[in-house]
């Protein structure tokens, strides 16, 4: 599916995104950066590690989906207002192959833009020798949060 | 929903659990642990922990979400034979408030066991100052895998 | 799950449910009728017949989905304001059995209401020479909407 | 996201998808009709009727539920051997804007195959004056099933 270009509403949507996700503890504890951000979407990369694994000694599935979700929602949020936080309400993920691999992208992606409720996408990526492969797919839904300050970001 | 007592086909059940959940590496990374298993249930439990957090201080949802989707895991591996694995196919979440507390218990329950597909239910709860909280629901879907060394858990 | 008695903000909940049904076309063309409606909670109830059959003659798929979407839908509404329209954000629904059976019974539930966002689950019951079997399980997101012409119940 | 090109297994994939569809008695109740089969991707299309409506005399969702599910489980048939079977697993559906509009096109997509496990995106767009809007995505998980009588196709 092709997706439109989306115009911000905040020209500083890219600054905002850092710095809410530099606020994340969870994101330099399982060693998470930011790889891409534009409006409407945003990369989040992640390296494999021991600590981060399942018993297989693959990327534990909720790592995936960590990221993933969180990719999702950033994707979102460059979308909002400049004193918005945004909620997740909820998502969906859909794991299609183990998460083997030495390196993982996940990319959230805008499907829809709305006032209160936007729906995003996701597909998580590993990178196993060289060779990338899709692991996961997500539909998440966010909520804009206006006026409340335990939610802004 | 009342659910039925489900009659597990291996006695071993609890063992098989408890050294399939040892050997997850994120387990111990976000120091989760077994807080109960019953044939069709099981229950973990999880502390706040800064490196754990999101950006205003609570749980990180994707914590949440590792920890309910290991607890519906569990709960259908479970009612597996001995020798299979388990595969979470996909699971759905619905995040009903943030994940304010000191420690989070994580229930998954069986709904429908089958010989392939088993499909589960997750509910998170937040204990804030001795107040248990709902804070998310979950649907999971399950593959009991058999023959695969792989997958084997 | 046990479920908490909800207190309805609008006393006349229970005619605003069966308005808002009655203006539902495809309700008459399935066949569908109201058979409870408490705060919040719905029951909806059905008949097989041939033309809502998928090819094996059983109830299509997505005959339980309509009516247990509305099931759940109705619920949330239970708990909304009188002049309050409700919108489906989204539902996930895992189908457990094939829908086998003379006569169909869903059941709607909320699980958290919100001013926003509402969360409902949903269980579909299919009677079969007089037992009842689980056939589907959903989880649906409601916005409650104010204000709008075209989404007034 | 693209797609790539699946191979099918059995070249006979095009007759078995319309020999299903016409057993449906649901597809000629709701007037869908089949527009379009490739290997991996099915396209259903839908007339608005009084008799399909809500209460705001929209398409009800369930109706493009329906139609949309059918097409994703169409798109992972046309890749399943020819004495198989198709089960719906679960699916989710978010619901992007009201289902305004004279014709309606759900378009089913493979995203992942496989031996048991298949699965699955779509698409719903409503055709309002000639205008095509994006009104509804589905992610659906789908079961291949094979020496079972009651699931045979």
């Amino acid at each position: 599916m092709e997706f439109p270009r989306f115009e911000p509403r905040d020209e500083g949507y890219a600054a905002r995104v850092q710095g809410s996700f530099a606020r994340q503890g969870v994101m330099a504890t399982i060693g998470a950066s930011l790889a891409g951000i534009e409006p409407g979407r945003v990369v989040i990369e992640l390296a494999w590690a021991a600590g981060l694994s399942q018993q297989h000694g693959f990327l534990h599935a909720g790592m995936v989906a960590t990221a993933l979700d969180s990719a999702c929602g950033y994707a979102g949020f460059t979308l909002m207002p400049a004193d918005a936080g945004v909620l997740t309400i909820e998502y969906k993920i859909n794991l299609l192959a183990p998460a083997k691999g030495q390196r993982f992208r996940m990319v959230g992606q805008v499907v829809k833009p709305g006032r209160t409720v936007t729906v995003t996408e996701g597909r998580a990526y590993a990178i196993d020798e060289g060779r990338e492969k899709l692991i996961a797919t997500m539909s998440a839904t966010l909520m804009t949060v206006l006026g409340r300050e335990d939610v802004k970001n």
